[in-house]
């Protein structure tokens, strides 16, 4: 498992867990691979997985997961100080990450020294070759890669996006303009034929130039955007409404967050591409068109405990008009984690299975699924308790 | 169309509904058999339906819908002066209902001049009558009831329910305690072979000596207990926490209440019906237990603009608590009288089809479905989905 | 009493309000001039009060008031149909104001043919004209002139606007640059003398020029922004942090309406002038620095009902960090009217007594109280309440 | 200090924030006793201060304290390790407890060996020697005395409990029935002559008798039931309503807990003790009668985080319905135990000063201040910011 942003909230969350997992610190709660609808599937064990990552801030693992308890207190049962090997183990698989025009909040993140000057060609080259010694390293069937880099601002697509060929051309002249940090890591794991999992809205990373190439090689991958908090909610209820013909006039969200991610998206740019992909899903739930905007703020002292406060205006009989509110309040690094491991064994067992391409079954662990239209959280699970179904059954 | 209660704040709404669309007054909202998933379906039309019921409280049906928009204002578009024919016509056919054994609190209510001596065998007589005129007078195929009276106090059922053999007996032997209000108007809707909808929780109705004889005589039936607003939220939303492995430890409803409901809510001997009602579907959804509860009190501002607040404390990834809370403000009567309408029109179409007993296919109506474990609403829905789909491809 | 935005949501509601309390329709509530507190105050009697305005868009009272109650149903109890006549003497009473440099959306706003070439000379001697006329018609002894124009984008302000003076060369070189509706109208008031109450945030109003004029004039005046929902709380509920100890780390609000008002604030520069009002006052009540910030989203749906959701993060003893949050569900129009008639009847009596100037002791009615950093409504309250004693010892 | 119910989770929680405060291991917050409002009083310093305490539960300070930091999180800042020796000196202070009476849940509660058949006139000299001893130990000034004790059912009061002389006959014909164990501890605490905070509901401390003993021998004291939380809130915030003249029509609150709080107010008779306590304050406060009530339910999950939602339906101009609701997330230890500290520092002080009997200046501090009928935060403030200012000027 190689994570992209390997020091983030989120990746320092995945590896602690697992190790904790895997050494019977806690007992397992939030993962899907763990409960009966997988129970006898030939998934990959949580103690097997092994950890590495690219990243371009510096710093340890062990102080990223310091830094996340003293803020949150979320790791406590974990009990980091049992974890000490593993965190140095991790540490020792981080490489140095690539940074080729991530936007101006994003650039004054990275602290690692980059250098600045090499060209694209040759960052491509290092990761895959990052990755590939990885896996000698360690001998692993395969490296599922995990996209976990902040969100970036939108990067514009034209036709040097649409095809390999035409893209392979940008990299080759160098042209910065038509990349982000996450188009490289996207298209390094392409290049390898390693599965892989786009956890953030960034539009870069899963460019049809990228996508052509994992289609091309049969290789299974997954995006886009983890839904885990107010998006699930909404996904969840939404039905409900149309159910009962209750006509939705309004559904605003407010959202907070603190930490990298929040410091991430209050730029502007940064957060147009989240507000996106939360807003489009309402409409295709309730088969209408409604008033519904996301609006997001950062607030430090939050942390990474995400609140979001929904309200909903709906039209009953005799065009009646009544209201629903709620909050959410959930940690979001807490709630991501495990879907970051679900989607990597569900990604291996679908690699050996033969399954290349976008994986729609997986759609409702995403706020954007890749190549799917339906939004219902409740269509979406049977459609993954329908794959689970088969694979038991084959 | 019968409605046992048929002043009541629900009983109105949906006469004064149905009469303001039957005149295009307002557009369909809330209907599920006005929508596109039962078009093509041979309903019996919102304008051919002709209103009937019993009634132990004095008043008339246009006194009643004053009194609703006077404290609600949800009656405004249906335009009251333009139905004034309509309600008066419905008053012409509200008969005297009857009050067995009805607890302090409903009695209390009563003051229409009910006979107090008159024996069971006697009251349902005059009941199946009332009837028996109502459709002789209106040339109607057949009459449909539906139970709206205020929720009774739990009736102790014993082996004199069990079958109708003996519970004859007890009315034979005017055994008042073996009855309650609803358990008569039930009794006499199966003497004369009338479909049934049952749209309170009082567990006096549809006992097995009464269930007995729809069965015998094949004749549709429905219930208990409308699904109109926290319990309809909680089964829309708690699938959300059984697909994501988070374990909800605590789920506690506060709902308050005003209007005649909220009155009779607030004797404790009714409130025990109904919290009943409200409390089991959660471990059924979740597939575990956890601590909660609903409270219920009475709040004489709110009228029937009911108010719910729940709190849902829930666990995930390495054992955090995670917290959501919403606020329901739903307009009781608006929600529930177009399921009652849906009910009927559904009931009359299933008798069409010789289809009788307990309509298992309509649970998604109710907050305690007859014969049915299926708690979350989206299954519930498929099966309503699913035998519209049949009748229409029939 | 005179209106500038006669036509609007807040002056309709309170000129019905005021003559169904004067025809005895309903029983006053909300309005402190009629409590206790003021007993025996020679205020001014509702039923004295006469009414006209300025307006710039086409339209009736009793179609504003109609409009109102379609929408929130919330002049339903002053029963309009009683006060045609009196809505009509106040049609009668409105004039077409002027619309100097007003922004792109309150232009979009306007339909009745302004005179666009008119100098603003001109426009001020006909504003004039129009007040002195309803003051010599209706035999008045003065005309209370109250600002209820929409909020208006911010207005640079420079040294033109620092002197009668200066601003006076502004005015005769006709530079529109330098104005804003509201200017002329609180310009003109200033002119002839007229107690002024500035209830809204534009900065245009009540600029040190026009100041002047009323200082010199010794005429009493009174702004800015009223104090109606969502600050009205925060400014009662954050001293009790401060008493306790408790620091504020986090206070957001988040803010929806409908309406013109929320259709004029939906427009950037219109909201910056808002969200300046309602940011200012938690740090001096708490007398500390926080994260905050007030949010305000356009919901046609909600009309004029407004709902703000408000978070409250604080950290207490040990450190340990606790929350609040509240939701408002306020009408704005019903909140605010009743505080119009108290300040016009409030500053009718400073008049008569002869004090001039900004008046502070009404700090409690607004969000940013001219000259005056007392933002704790419970201090405001006790100035109130100490100048009302002084008024009746008197 | 000594704390009666010393092992209980507020003791543990201001013995641990007293001692990390000495220590400099976190800077104080959340005591009034430490802003600038009680800068330059001869105050105890909060490093001079020695706790002691009665229990009737086995265990050890370090161990509750271990206690509440795995199930809250909140002593963390405290670094336990740091502070074992201090909580061992605390554990060596701690004595047997007495048990009369207690009601069935506490009497559950209790695991220490308790003599049952101990007389309540031995009872009452055990404490005192206990008290005696811990004060001649640490060579101490004098000794307040804290009931931290669980809230009791409450004691029907009469004639016995009308005068010293008369409750001294009860104490010496040993009739448990006339005592709750609050009393045996206020009892002695009087008969000492030592200051005496009463921070819970249970009626049966400060009965006439025991206050008569204070004021006679001129010792200060207060009470009952500390203002933390919702109370809190409501107390701040009723005003508002009053001002504006909006009329509260109902004001409800539900209030969630866990822990051993939880556990002993789930017992009805208990529960009655507090429910009065909180329900009282709104009608003095807004100046009217309305419908309000206060509902608590255990909720194990949430421990000592308590959970309060608070809905407030209110009238305004012509008379429209409006709401607010607040939800309150707040630990209860952590708020009360400043409280705890801020009122022993103050009573000592008020003792040193020659003030005896009930201190109505501390009413900002109590849900039920004795004496006293303000119930508006803002004006108890005024008074106690009032007596700290004449503190400092004498």
């Amino acid at each position: 498992m190689w994570l992209f942003g390997g020091l983030g909230g989120l990746a320092t969350t995945v590896v602690v867990g697992a190790r904790a997992l895997a050494r019977g610190l806690c007992a397992p709660r939030g993962l899907v691979s763990e409960t009966e609808l997988a129970a006898g599937l030939p998934l990959c064990g949580l103690d097997q997985l092994v950890f590495g990552g690219h990243e371009v801030r510096e710093g340890t693992p062990a102080e990223a997961a310091r830094e996340i308890d003293d803020a949150q207190g979320t790791l406590r049962r974990a009990d980091l100080r049992r974890l000490a090997g593993d965190l140095r183990a991790y540490g020792a698989e981080l490489r140095t990450g690539c940074l080729p025009n991530p936007g101006r909040t994003i650039a004054r993140l990275a602290d690692r020294e980059l250098p600045t000057d090499e060209p694209l060609r040759a960052q491509v080259d290092r990761l895959c070759r990052d990755l590939d010694d990885f896996r000698a390293r360690n001998r692993l069937d395969t490296v599922v890669c995990v996209n976990l880099t902040s969100t970036e601002p939108k990067l514009r697509l034209g036709k040097a996006h649409r095809s390999t060929a035409a893209f392979d051309r940008e990299l080759d002249a160098d042209r910065r303009a038509a990349v982000r940090p996450s188009t490289l890591y996207a298209y390094a794991a392409a290049r390898l034929g390693l599965p892989f999992v786009h956890f953030t809205p960034s539009n870069a990373a899963l460019i049809p130039a990228v996508r052509e190439m994992f289609d091309e090689r049969g290789v299974p991958y997954a995006g886009c955007d983890g839904k885990t908090g107010e998006t699930l909610v909404k996904s969840a209820l939404a039905a409900m409404f149309r159910y009962r013909d209750l006509r939705v006039l309004t559904w605003q969200g407010y959202n907070m967050l603190g930490d990298r991610d929040g410091a991430v998206l209050a730029d502007a740019e940064n957060k147009a591409s989240k507000v996106e992909s939360k807003d489009r899903l309402l409409s295709r739930i309730l088969g209408h068109e409604l008033h519904t905007h996301v609006a997001i703020d950062f607030v430090p002292s939050l942390g990474d405990m995400k609140t979001a406060w929904d309200f909903v205006h709906f039209e009953g009989f005799l065009g009646v008009r009544m209201a629903m509110q709620f909050t959410w309040q959930g940690c979001d690094a807490i709630l991501a984690a495990p879907l970051v491991l679900d989607l990597v064994r569900f990604l291996d067992l679908a690699r050996r299975r033969g399954e290349g391409g976008a994986q729609t079954w997986l759609a409702c662990y995403f706020k954007s699924p890749l190549d799917v239209d339906e939004h219902d959280l409740h269509r979406q699970w049977d459609r993954l308790a329908a794959w689970l179904a088969a694979c038991r059954d084959a």
